[in-house]
Formats: C-alpha cells, sequence, structure tokens
C-alpha cells in the first residue's frame, strides 16, 4: 500500500468540548478518569470490519456507491490484504482499542470448505502482525453464517445437515482463531437462523438443532480454553420473517431449555432492540436482571423505518440512559462498545467514516459522563428504593419465600380489612432528573 | 326481568352456506362431525362478558353510545341481576356452550375487601343457577386487576404489598369460584404486571413477586383440587409500556425461570399475537412446540392502528392456519375459543351483538372444515417430511444427540469436502396448497 | 374555592441550570432575550385544560386516579368554576401566558343544544373575568365535538345532517367566544372526522361535507372578523381507523381542493406525526414549506407503543430540530407551543401536574437556545446552499422555469455527454453539527 | 437459446375449481365474460421484468441464490438477448396478456448516456419483434432511476442539476419507446424521490425540480401523441427515509398544486398501501374518490415486517374489497394488474416462477367473481345508501351547496331543538357480508 485511503485525516485528538473541529473528540478524553476507570476502559469502543470496510453502498434497489480501492472486484488475497492494511490504518487514525470482524469478512473468498479454512488461516496470521504492530484489540469474533447462498435457509437449522456441518466447521475455525488473537469474546448473531415460512419449517426440529450446536459451541470453547463470552445478539427479523433469537427474553428461555444460561451471555444491538419492540434500554436492563448481560452492538434505528438502518448513535438521553444501567451493574466485563454502524448511501467520502465515528464516540462519552454523575447523584435510586420500601417487613418478605399461600395471605387480607391507597409513581419527576443530567 | 333486550331475536340456527339471512349460521352446524368430534366438541366457543355485557362503547374520546337496559349507574345488585339475566338470555339465543368472566365483570360494586368477597359469593350462587337452568358451562373464569386505582402499579407486581395481598385475595376466591362452577380453565391476563416507566421500576424485584404468586396460584389449584388449566394470556403492552407477559416465549422462559413450565399453559389471543410482531399462528406454533399450548383468545386487530381493537376475526386465511396446527396438535383439551372481541362504538343495536359473533363463529366453523381437510390431504405434511429428511440419518441423528462435537464434525467435513447445495423452499407452492383449501 | 389544591405549591421560578430544585425552571427564564425577543414571546407556551383539568386519569383498561377535588360526578355548574378556578391557579403559579381549550371542557354539562348554547355563554363570562384578572391569554380555542354519543359517526362528516348542524352550532359559538377571548386561533381537530369501516362509508359525500363546513368556519371567521387563524391538527387515526387529516400534506390536498390553502393552516402534534409514519420535524418542515405552519401541540409519543400517549416532550434532539426550522422561518406568528400532554396515570399527586409542564418547558427552553444557536452558527445552511449551488446558473434555472422541455434537455445532455458524478450527502457531518448545539 | 430454461413447464391451463394441479389454473379463465367483460380484459394482468427475471435473489445478508443461466456476469448485449428470449417465453408459458418493465431490465448495460440511449434503442427494436410474435403486449414501461450511484440522491430531486438532465433523458427515451411499443401507460416511481436526511435537504427546491419534470413528461407525452396515462405510484419510504410520494392523498395534493391533476394518476401497489399506514382498498377508494385511480402494483406485505416484501396477493379477503372497489368503478380503463412480485429467495427453481404467478393469478380471479357477485347482490350499496339518506332532502342539500353559513344552520338548529339520535354503523353486518362472497 503506496499511500492510504486514509491518508488526508489525520489521527483524532481529544480537543474538548469548545472545539467545532469536526476531526476531533469534544467529549472522548481516553485517559480521562471516570469513577475509577479510564474512558477507554470503561467503554471498550470498536469499529466493525464489515460495515466500514466490506460493504460497498450497494442496497436493494441499487449499485454500490463507495468506490473505496479495495472495492469492484472479487476478494482475492490482494484485495483481501490491502482491506486489512486500510482497516488498521482507519483504527490507528480513530484511537479505538477494538475492533470486530466476521471470518468472510477480512478472508479471501473461497469456493470450497478446505479453501475456507485456509484463507481463513492465512489472514489471521497477518490480522495477529497487524494487532502486535498497532496494539488494536479484538473485542470479538465471530463467523458470517448468512451471506452464502447455502446458508440461505439457516445455518445450524437449516433442513439439510450438510450446511449444519459447515457452519459447525466455520465456527470452529473462527472461534479458534478468535482465543488466539486474544479476543475477548465471541458471538453468534442468527443471521438466518429463523423462518421465512411457518408451513415449510419444522419449528421443534430446527430449535433442537440450533440448542445442539450452541452447547457444542460451549463445550469447544471450554475444550480449548477460551476464557471470553460466548454471546448471541437478538434481533426479530430481517432477514428472516421470524428469527428464533427474537429478543433478550426469548433467547433466554432458550439457554434455560438447553442449561445454557450460565454460559451463554447478550450482545444487544440497539437497532434490534427497538426492531423487536423494546426500548434499547429494557433490553439492557433486563439481560442484567437475567444475569446474562455480555456487550453492546451499538448504533441507532429510524423510528419510521421498519428495517435495521445500523446508523451511528446521535440519542443523547437514550445513550445516557443505556450507560445508567450498564455502568450500575459495574460495566463492561468482557463486553464492549462495538459500533454495528455504517454511513449513509450517499456518506461517500473518507471523512464521512470519520464524521459517523466521530459522533458516536462522542455520544457515548458524554453518556458515560452524565450516566456517572446521574450515579452520583442517586436521587433515581434513592425514588425506586423508597417505591418499593413496603416489601422490607418481614411479612411482605415471607410473602416471597414460600412461606406463606394464598389461602393464609386473602384470610388475613380480609381480616385486616386492608384498603390500599395509591402512591404516585412520579414518572415526570424521574424524566426531569434524567434531563437534568444531560 | 320483563322482557329480554334481546326478546326480538330468535335463536341463530345453522341454514347452510346458500342461507342470505344474516342472523343465520352458514357453516357452524353444531352436532355435524369433523374428524371424529362434533364442531361444537372442537371448537369450544365461548362468549366473554365484558366485551358483550360489562363495556358501554366508551373509549378514550368519548362517552359510551350503547345505552343497553343495564348500563347507565352504579354497578348494585339489582343490575348485576339483570346484567347476568340478559348475558344468559344472549348465550341461549347464540347457541355457544360455554362463557368466560372476570370476577368484577358479574358481581355488585363493593367499597371493600369483604365486601368484595361477599357479593361475589353473591353472584356465583346465581351464576351456579342460570349454568344448570341453560347448559351454558364456564370455559374460564379470571380476576379483574387492573381497573381499580389500587392496581394502577400492577397487582402481583406492585410496589405496594397490600396490592399483592388484594390480589392474592380475588385470586383465591376467583379460582375457588371456577373451580364451583366446573371452569375448564383459570386465566391470568397480566393488565398491569409490567411497567410505564423504567426509571422508577425495580425489575428483578417485581419478577420475583409475579412469580412467587404465580406459584401460589398453582400451589392453590392443586390443593382445592382443580383440574382445569392455569393459563396465562400473553400481551406485549397496553396499557402499560411494557408487560412482563410480552410474548410466549417470554413466558415460556419466565416459567422456567420458576418451575413452571409443566403447571401454566398459554391463552393466546390474537390480536396480541400481533402487537407483539408475531402471526397468530407463529404464537400458537410456538406454544404447542414448547409444550405449553392451552387456549385461544380469539379476535383480530387492526393492522393499520397499534392498540388492542379486539374485533371479531374475519380472515379465513388466518383462522384456518391456526386452526391447521391446533388439529394437528389433536385440538383443544381444556381450552377452547373464547370471543374476546368487542363490536364496534357504532353498532349499538342488540342485533350488531348477534352480527359479531355470528360473524367470528362462522369464520371459526369454516376455518375448521379448511384445516382438517389440509390436513386430510397431506401435501403440506409432506414438504416438511420430505425437506428435513436428511437429519434422519444415523450421522445426522449423532449431531443432535450429544454424541458428536464441533471438532469432530468439523474434521468429517472438510475431510469430505462437503459442498451442501439449495434446495428450493417451495414457499409459494406450500402457500397455494393453503389457498386451495380455502 | 377556600384553599387552592395548588396551595402547597410555590409559583415556579427561574433558577439556573446548576438548580437542583424540581420545582423551578433551569432554562426557561422568561425575559430573557434571544435573536432580539423575550423567550416568552418566542415561546407562546399554553397549558392545555383537557388533559390537566378534565381528565380524571381513566384508560379503557380502568377508572379514574387522580381524585381531583372537583372530580367525581357530574358537571354542574359549581364543579365547573371550581375546575375554573383551579386552572387559573395553576397558571399562574406555572407563569405560562396562555392556555387552551374546548367548549364542553370548561362549560357545565348540557343535554341540550339549547342547554349547550346557555352553559357556554355563562363559563365564558367567568373566563374573561379570570383573564382579565390574572392576565393569561387565549392561544386558542375549540369545539370537543367527538366525545359526546351523537358525534360517534363523525361531526360535520356524520351520515345525519342533523349532526352536521349540532357541530355547526357549537364551532359558531366556540368561535365566536374565541374571538371575543382574544384567542389568537381557533382549531378543529378531526376527532371522528375519518371512518371506522370504509364498507359503510360513502368516502366522497363525507369529504363533500367536511369541505364545505371548512369553508362555512373561514367565512364566519371574516364575518366575525376574527384575525387569528384557523388551523387544523393533523392525526392519522385514533379513535378512528382512518382519519380524513391523515398528516399535512394530506391536509394541504384537501385545502387546495376547497380553495382553502390561504385560509387555514396546521397546528401539528408531535404524537400525531410519528403517528403517521413521519419525525416531528418532518411535519413541520413540510407545513413550512407548503406555507400552512401554524402552531404546534407539543409532547411527545412512545416509539414502542402505537397509540397517542401525550406524554411530555423531553427528547432534546427533536426539539431542537423543530425549534430550528421554526426559527429559521421567522418564529411562531399567530402560533404558539401548546402542551397537549398529559402526566401518567400513575401521577396522581398536584406536583406532578408541575413537574410535567416544567419539563417540557424546559425542554423548550432549552431547545430554543440551542436552535438560535444552530442558526447563528450556520454550519447546516452553509452545507445546504452548497449542495444545490448547481441550481442557480441559468441554464439549471431555466429548466425548472418552464422556458425547457424534456426533448431539448436530453438531446443537450446527450450531446454534451454529461456523466454527473455523486457527491457525499454529508449525513453524519451534519448529524454531528446537530449534536454539539444540543 | 437452445432449450428454454422453461422447457420443463407445459403451457399453464384453466382446470376449474377441484383440479389439484399445482401448475393449473383453478379460478382464471381467460375468457370466461363475467360482467360484460371477459376476466383477460378485466384483469388485464402482467407480469414484472425486474423481479421476475433481473432479481438474482440477492438481499441486503447474502448474495443471489437464483442462478438462471442469464445471471451471473455483466449484463451485455448477449446476456440482455437471453434474458428478453426467456422473458416471452415464461409470459407465454403463463398465458398473460401483458409485461411491463424498467428501461434498465431489458437493456445491455451501458458505461455513457449516449451509450444508454443506444443501448436501448436496440433491445426496443427486439421487444417489438417479441411482442409481434407472441402477442403479448405492454401495460406500461419506466424508467429505473434509482439504481445507478449517479442517482443515490434523487434524480429529478437531486442537488445536482446534471442528474436531474440524465434523468430527463432516459424518461424522454423510454415514454417513446412504450409509445411505440403500444404501451398502455407510462409509470413513474419515485425511487430516490425524497431525502435521507432533512437536514441537508432543501424540500422546496426539491419539491419544485419535482413538479417540473413532471410537468414536462405530461408535456412530452401529448407532444408524441401518447394515448396512454401517466401513473404515479405511491410509496411512503424505502430506499429513501421519506418519499415525497408518500401515498394517493400525498400526491393528489402535489399534482394540484402543479396543475396536474387531470393529467396524472395512481399506480397503487399493495405493499406500499401498508407501508404507508393504509388498508389497500383505502388507497384504492382514495384515488377512486379523487378521480385519480390508474392501474395496481399487485402483491402483498409482511404485515409482521417493516419493509416492501413484495410477495404475491394470496388475502382472498383483501383482494377481492380492491376488486370490488375498482369494479363499482368501472373497472380498469388503461390500468391493469402487474405483479410487482418476487418469489422467495429460497425460491430457486423455475417452477417456483409459475407457483408464484399461478398464486396471484387465481386469488385475482376469485377475487374478482366474488366482487361481481357482491356488485350482483347489492347489499353494501344498499346500507351505504339509507345511511346516507337524510343528506338527501333539499335542506341537507343546501348546507353543501354554499347556499347557507354557520350563523344560519346554527340559529336553526337550536330554534328547532335538535337532537340527533345515533344510528348503528352495522360495522359487524357490512362485514359478515364480506365473509358470504369470499
Ligand atoms: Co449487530
Ligand atoms: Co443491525
Ligand atoms: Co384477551
Ligand atoms: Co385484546
Ligand atoms: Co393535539
Ligand atoms: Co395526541
Ligand atoms: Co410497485
Ligand atoms: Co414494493
Amino acid at each position: 500500500m503506496a499511500t492510504s485511503y486514509f491518508a488526508d485525516i489525520e489521527p483524532i485528538k481529544f480537543e474538548g468540548i469548545d472545539s467545532t473541529n469536526p476531526l476531533a473528540y469534544r467529549y472522548y478524553d481516553k485517559n480521562r478518569v471516570v469513577m475509577g476507570k479510564t474512558m477507554a476502559e470503561h467503554l471498550r469502543m470498536a469499529v466493525c470490519y464489515w460495515h466500514t470496510f466490506c460493504w460497498d453502498g450497494f442496497d436493494v434497489f441499487g449499485a454500490g456507491t463507495f468506490n473505496r480501492p479495495w472495492h469492484g472486484g472479487p476478494i482475492d488475497q490482494a484485495r483481501a490484504d490491502h482491506k486489512l492494511d486500510e482497516a488498521f490504518e482507519f483504527f490507528t487514525r480513530l484511537g479505538l482499542p477494538y475492533f470486530c470482524f466476521h471470518d468472510v469478512d477480512v478472508m479471501a473468498h473461497a469456493e470450497t470448505i478446505d479453501e475456507h479454512v485456509r484463507n481463513f488461516a492465512v489472514i489471521v496470521d497477518k490480522i495477529e502482525a497487524k494487532m502486535a504492530a498497532t496494539g488494536v484489540k479484538l473485542l470479538w469474533g465471530t463467523a458470517n453464517m448468512f451471506s452464502h447462498p447455502r446458508y440461505m435457509g439457516g445455518a445450524s437449522t437449516n433442513p439439510d445437515p450438510d450446511v449444519f456441518r459447515f457452519a459447525a466447521t466455520q465456527v470452529r475455525h473462527c472461534i479458534e482463531a478468535t482465543h488466539r488473537l486474544g479476543g475477548a469474546n465471541y458471538v453468534l448473531w442468527g443471521g438466518r437462523e429463523g423462518y421465512d415460512c411457518l408451513l415449510n419449517t419444522d419449528l421443534k426440529q430446527e430449535k433442537a438443532q440450533f440448542g445442539r450446536f450452541l452447547q457444542m459451541v460451549v463445550e469447544h470453547k471450554h475444550k480449548i480454553g477460551f476464557k471470553g463470552d460466548i454471546l448471541i445478539e437478538p434481533k426479530p427479523h430481517e432477514p428472516t420473517k421470524h428469527q428464533y433469537d427474537f429478543d433478550v427474553e426469548t433467547i433466554y428461555g432458550f439457554l434455560l431449555a438447553n442449561g445454557l444460561e450460565k454460559e451463554v451471555k447478550m450482545n444487544i444491538e440497539a437497532n434490534h432492540a427497538t426492531l423487536s419492540g423494546h426500548s434499547f434500554e429494557h433490553e439492557i436492563a433486563s439481560a442484567i436482571n437475567l444475569g446474562i448481560f455480555g456487550s453492546i452492538d451499538m448504533n441507532r434505528g429510524d423510528p419510521q423505518n421498519g428495517w435495521d438502518t445500523d446508523q451511528f448513535p446521535n440519542d443523547i438521553r437514550e445513550i445516557t440512559t443505556a450507560m445508567y444501567y450498564i455502568l450500575k451493574n459495574g460495566g463492561f466485563q468482557n463486553g464492549g462498545n462495538n459500533f454495528d454502524a455504517k454511513v449513509r448511501r450517499q456518506s461517500i467520502d473518507a471523512a464521512d467514516l470519520f464524521h459517523g465515528h466521530i459522533g458516536g464516540i462522542d455520544i457515548l462519552a458524554r453518556s458515560l459522563l452524565n450516566a456517572a454523575a446521574m450515579i452520583e447523584g442517586g436521587e433515581l435510586d434513592a425514588v425506586v428504593t423508597e417505591r418499593y420500601a413496603g416489601w422490607q417487613s418481614a411479612d411482605a418478605q415471607a410473602m416471597l419465600s414460600g412461606a406463606s399461600n394464598l389461602e393464609a395471605i386473602s384470610d388475613a387480607a380480609v381480616a385486616a380489612k386492608i384498603d390500599p391507597k395509591p402512591r404516585s409513581g412520579k414518572q415526570e419527576y424521574v424524566e426531569n432528573i434524567v434531563s437534568r443530567y444531560i
């Protein structure tokens, strides 16, 4: 690579909130300490390989618009190498500590299963070298088991067991590569693990396949000594009509049914949350409550459009609330914030890739500061504690412990002629508290 | 009751598909035998008390329009009795075997907890007499724990333990009444078991309350010897922003987490299914697959409006498909089809109540015939069986049984140079099969 | 009225952004001058009578929860007077310059048409006295033509011409009262001007009725010398399946078809905008572009719930963008920001009414400051100007002026072998500009 | 072309409703006369070129799956010719009278504007010959002004006037070709005529461009003597965030504002209707009411998925109602039913293309029969006529004619003490009427 595609962009620096430089951080000061950790340690932000380096700007209605130097032809090894060089140029100029990838994002195109294994191995060596040279780390790896036509009817849930075998092969090699590259997590996103048509589908069979597949992934993780988390990323639909990983609670039931609730955590994407009829913070709070919170795919959807737009986040209220729940739960362990976000199809300049990421990074940094202040302020906690205070009594606790029963409770209630009076839920008050911290 | 409000309407009869009498059945011939059972036995249809006898036509934007003789003042015992008389007039004129009720639908209004118990007991005696006199049976009972202001923040999930106690009292007496009246099931619908605002909510606490409450209901059922099913009715939201019983799979996870997956089944409402982002048949097929299918709240929503419109069903394709899954699963056991449906606010005549029900009943009867023919035709089963045939091999079965692992599968796949070829999913073909049976 | 229901709440004061007093303004400093006008003059904020004083907290699933002293019985003159006293207590404590009302919000309940006219006249006198005593002004009046059962099938669009006549009577008296009270505008909200069922509806007839009705309203306005604007408030549906005033562009076509495009403007509600599949700012920008922007019903919906939740606004980005378009257009003329918003059903305390409004008021004030800074900064304007600069050439202008034609343009284009190259739309850059001002 | 890709499929024949042959028509008997015209004349059905011959099964998440013989490489003249041969093989085997195309669907790929004109001219000659040889006719032509990167920011609404010129060139040549080929209509679908981001968009400028463009298209139509209709196809969004042709009423306002309401009609797509928050029949009835109904893009969406799935129609109730409104309006004039529908990505066999179309064709044929019977039955008309009968009185007509005013109407209403009583809207009754005809 003679001159980088990104050569005109200087490394992005923190300049403070008074800066009007669009290519600088106003909030993200990576070494600034907040509640005992640096911003970088808190946020653990990652660039995703697919949207930023693989997608060429095509959509269902039109051809690619980006024309990056590595676009425009079959992905042979030279093109894969070129893309890798530029990816690490971008990572380092942006100054984020992590990246994420699918196997097929990084490797030269393979026609056969053995070529897949070989080509992937080639690029993993090169990734390792790049990581060593730059210090950029891997937040997670994943296998793409939805783009190739063989996966049109699902991967582990395919009616053809050979497709299940192919998927097993990809995951086995991808999780081993992730382990070798020091990845903090390994992710499975459903892709086409769902159905387009219920009438031709054996739901029970497909879920049995999916369950056993996931168990084998967990078994293999332990076998190879991978210490990171196995993560599933919920999504309700698209490309399928219905995806088995619909939302956090659906997956929780699935994990329980397969004995995996201690082994698998959630990679929650903002846009997938809203597509499933939930707020982003709902999915986060639910996963935390169920003990399966893992990592975040940070982006946003368009509330007026019904598909996965994967835009960069810019809603300070939404992200502040998300960070509040995460921070109250002790922050990220292995997880982090992966920008599963793409610039718009009309944003064709190299600079646009920076604008997208900088906007998202600064929203996250500002949200972290807001969330820390909210925790320190303590007003929200006070409302919640006071609201449920009645449950602290011994008699109330007994109702929850299994020590009581319907008959005893009802007899006592009638005898006492209880007449509970409504108390204000103070919703507008707590919403104003959040507004104050933004 | 001198003359019934429904006196002008003759009992509805089956007249066959050539009838143009709007007050006759064209498909529902209750004694017609289909696949070994009568239509009445298959469909187990019920009128709901609330929409048909309690609702006066009000909505958020305007006052009641119906002006039934028993509307218009406080529900004292005389009005409750009047309503009961007319309800059984309606049931018998319509000719359905079942009805369903909430405690507060049937009883005189009570100001206090002890008055609640007394007033409910009074009406249960009268209901029992009416049932004996008419032969109409109870499909299920349920307690209304969402209309009174005390329940504004939830019932079992309320921040105030006294509200939990009040709810326990209502459920205890309502399940005992249901048992005494020979009810086939007992239902819990979430109502306000959810949250309006995540910020003032302790998710973990509320779900713990809900879980223990449900366990106590199951314990009490066994204690009193009630043999019917305990059913939960999923709904994603409305009136709350988020309801804990979001959909079938969410509840399944909750049941597993509370050890109740063998004790509690689903009462699936069509309109709630579509509000949660699922098709009606998806929710049915999912519940069947998970072993928790129970009963149906039969109605329809408006695909262009985002709230629970509870209209009478009229989509022959949707209901045929729903009945197909139910019938393939052996049909209803304790469950049935409760019309949780209301005539529109402008449908103010007594005859409109019949039109609504007759339309729904005939759609169900016609769907039953269609579904039976589809099962007998067998084309759909053949497609599914053939599609998954590859999984019958010993090697494929071993992948599911736990006898294999990721490494072995991937090594064998690479060695065999597998190259699975896509096969058509035949979606349009199977959709046309359904069209043929409609 | 001995002691006001709001007696415990001191008048709300501006305390600045460092205040943590939940009953103070942090941004709304009514006399602060921004771009040549005070905040009060810019924002022209109003309290709505219906949600704040009439609604008792009921919803479709449950009874009222608020129990204000004037709730709980028929609205006779004494109750109407009590409500009026408390309403002006609230207005003055809150310190907003305006209020809005429906005729039936303020008056004693009337059984007949002549009683309606009389009771309304009685309260208008009293309102006039209150306004004089307090200095509170009327942003707009409107007639409620949707709550009474007579309007179940629409008002001006009703199949019964007598309902049209009743509606004409209400509007005539309400617009005259609005004129007398110095109201700045008169609003028509569709209510039930739409259909529940297309099959029983004569679309052409109903729209002809609606068109003529609106023309008569405009004629009457001129006859009585009312100088305010006549406003229509778009809403896509709810309570009807389809409302004729679906959105801004639908109404624009209707105005053109009835020769009213210079006579009628839009009252745009945020929650109605999002229910119709548009962003709030889209509806504002569209109305401005079409020359029919009038006023705002300021609130927010719940992006996960599909009905009109009418919550107080709290999205700083959305409201900043809205204010940006309004301010760029010269700000409000007769219009203003009416809080068509209600506290949640669990927010039962008098203080909650203040929290709701204070949160909304401060979001608006902060948005005004943001929007003014964005205009002064000028970055967004610069992007737009540069993006369309090519259209300034004489040749390009000729294409728009009617001086050219398809054949000439295409011949010239082929001859010149034009090959237009995509230029970046810079979406992320402009989104980051907005983030900087928030 | 040695052997056709479709060689194994015999021409599809009508076999009647008892046929179980999946490759036969059960309802579509093209020469059967219904209300004075043959089914073929009534339905005027067309195959679309794009979904059936151009799309290779790719989606945003994965590569093409179809592998038709003419797929897989650049579309040079030989591939374009091959595709054309197969298209007419399909048309004739299916037995439909019409097809539709975009310019770029049929032609060899062009790099430059002059090559575009040349390559298009080449294929138009060949299409003409094929039409002559087979008797297949053109329902409409259209220009694709959204797939090429030059159109990423719109065609006529592009910020770059050269893109406007390029679009003008395509449309001029495409409308001339449509005229020469005897096309019955010419369609404009918005494609990217809208915005992705309001902040960088000059709404007023873009709509002025769009308006003048459309005027020039109409002027050119008259100049060349094209007698068909100019049609616009509404769509609310996708690929853009907001499309200017949002829905029928939005376009109507735009036509009025540009003096085109007598010149341009609507091409209504079922899936676009539902994406815009309307029912399909609503959009049809609205266009008929406004006098701008033209043609239909027949397909269906997925009510649980928020993007344009373009599936083949299969809802007998929806299509019956749609045909009812069209037939009551006298049926199609120049318009017809274009199947803007695609088989699913897993439906990779040649036979699947037939299954998709056959299912859609038979639903349409059956709906035609149902609709004709509904009209002949007359029950719906009777309800509507009776419901609005009050408006026939002279006094009521005077209110609509402009002869009256608000003051006179209200004075008379009060004097007469009118007290209009609600009458039932009979919604369930009329819905049951429809059920009877299905
Ligand atoms: Co993601
Ligand atoms: Co996404
Ligand atoms: Co229900
Ligand atoms: Co419901
Ligand atoms: Co409003
Ligand atoms: Co509203
Ligand atoms: Co179309
Ligand atoms: Co479409």
